[in-house]
C-alpha cells in the first residue's frame, strides 16, 4: 500500500490522487485501510516518512562509499537517481519536490515534515562535502552547509525538469555545473 | 480572466483548479468563457503564453539594463522575482514550474509549450552571460548556454523551495551559490 502510494504521489501528486485509486491498484478494501490509517492525510505523512528514509539510505550508500573520493560519491548519487528516474521513463519525480509544489492544496502538516526531510538530506550532503574539503577536492573557503543547501534547492528543479523533458539531460547539466562550480 | 487564471495556476496548479472557481472569482459566466476559449485546456495554453511574455519582459527589463554590469543584472532579476513572490507571501510560484511538476495530470499540449518557454528564458540569460564574458566578469572558458540552462534548471527548484518554506532565503542561497560559481 505504501509502495503504491509513493508511486502515485511521485507521478501525480497528492491532491489529484484519490485514495480509492491507490487502494484499487493494490486491491485493498477501504475498511482495511482505515484499520491502519486514520485518514488520507495520515497516510500521506507515513508516505513522506517512508520516502525520507528510503532516500536517506540511497544517499548513504553513495556518500559513505569509501571506494570513491567524496565528490565522485555525490556524482554517483546523481547518476543513480537519474537512472532510477529513467526506469520509470521520467514520469516519476521526487516525492518531496512534488508535494512541495502542491503547498497550496496539501495539508499543512506536510510542510514541516518536507522541510525536515530536505534538511536531513542536506546535512548528509554537507558531511560528504566536508570530507571533500578535508581531502582538498574543494576549496577550504567553501561553506559546505551553504553549498549543500544550494545543491538541494537546485536539485528539485533538476528532477522537475527531467520529468518535464522526459530525459536525463537536465540532471546531467545540473550535475556538471554543480561539480564544476565547486571543484578546485 | 487571464490574470485570475494565472493567480490560481501559480498557487494551486492546473489539475486541482476548477474552471468554475476561476470564473466565479472574476464573476464571468460560463457562457462568456466559451465565447473566448474552446476548453479549459485552450485557456491553459493562453495562460502559459501570457505568462511566458510577461516573464520575458521582466527578464529583459533587467538583462538589458545598461546601468548595471551584466552579472549584477542577473542578480537584480533574482532579487525582483523574490520580491514579487514575497508580495504574495510566497504562496505563488512560477507558472511554468508548477505546470511542469504536474506533467502526469496536465494536457500533453502544455509540455512542448513549457519547454519552449524555458528555452526562451534560457537564451535571454545566455545572452546576458555572454555579455558578462565580454566584459570579463566571468571566465572565457565558461559555456554560457550550458550555464544558462543550468541556471533555469535550478531556478525552478529555488522557487519551489521558497514556496515550501514561505521565505525568500532559498532564492538568496541559490543566487549566491550561482554567482559565486561563475564569478571570476
Amino acid at each position: 500500500m505504501v509502495r503504491a502510494g509513493v508511486a502515485f504521489l511521485t507521478e501525480k501528486g497528492f491532491a489529484t490522487t484519490g485514495l480509492d485509486e491507490i487502494l484499487q491498484s493494490v486491491k485493498v478494501p477501504k475498511g482495511s485501510f482505515y484499520h491502519y490509517f486514520e485518514s488520507k492525510e495520515a497516510f500521506g505523512v507515513e508516505l513522506i516518512k517512508n520516502y525520507a528514509v528510503y532516500f536517506a539510505e540511497l544517499l548513504d550508500s553513495n556518500y559513505l562509499n569509501e571506494n570513491l573520493p567524496p565528490l565522485e560519491r555525490i556524482a554517483a548519487f546523481m547518476e543513480e537517481a537519474k537512472n532510477n528516474m529513467a526506469r520509470y521513463e521520467f514520469r516519476r519525480g521526487c516525492l518531496v519536490g512534488n508535494l512541495g509544489q502542491e503547498m497550496a492544496v496539501i495539508p499543512d502538516a506536510f510542510r514541516q515534515l518536507l522541510i525536515e526531510t530536505l534538511h536531513d538530506w542536506q546535512s548528509r550532503t554537507a558531511a560528504c562535502l566536508k570530507l571533500a574539503q578535508k581531502e582538498k577536492q574543494i576549496s577550504a573557503e567553501l561553506d559546505c552547509d551553504m553549498v549543500a543547501a544550494s545543491f538541494w534547492i537546485g536539485w528539485e528543479g533538476a528532477v522537475l525538469r527531467a520529468k518535464l523533458e522526459r530525459s536525463g539531460a537536465p540532471i546531467d547539466i545540473y550535475a556538471t555545473h554543480f561539480l564544476n562550480g565547486i571543484h578546485k
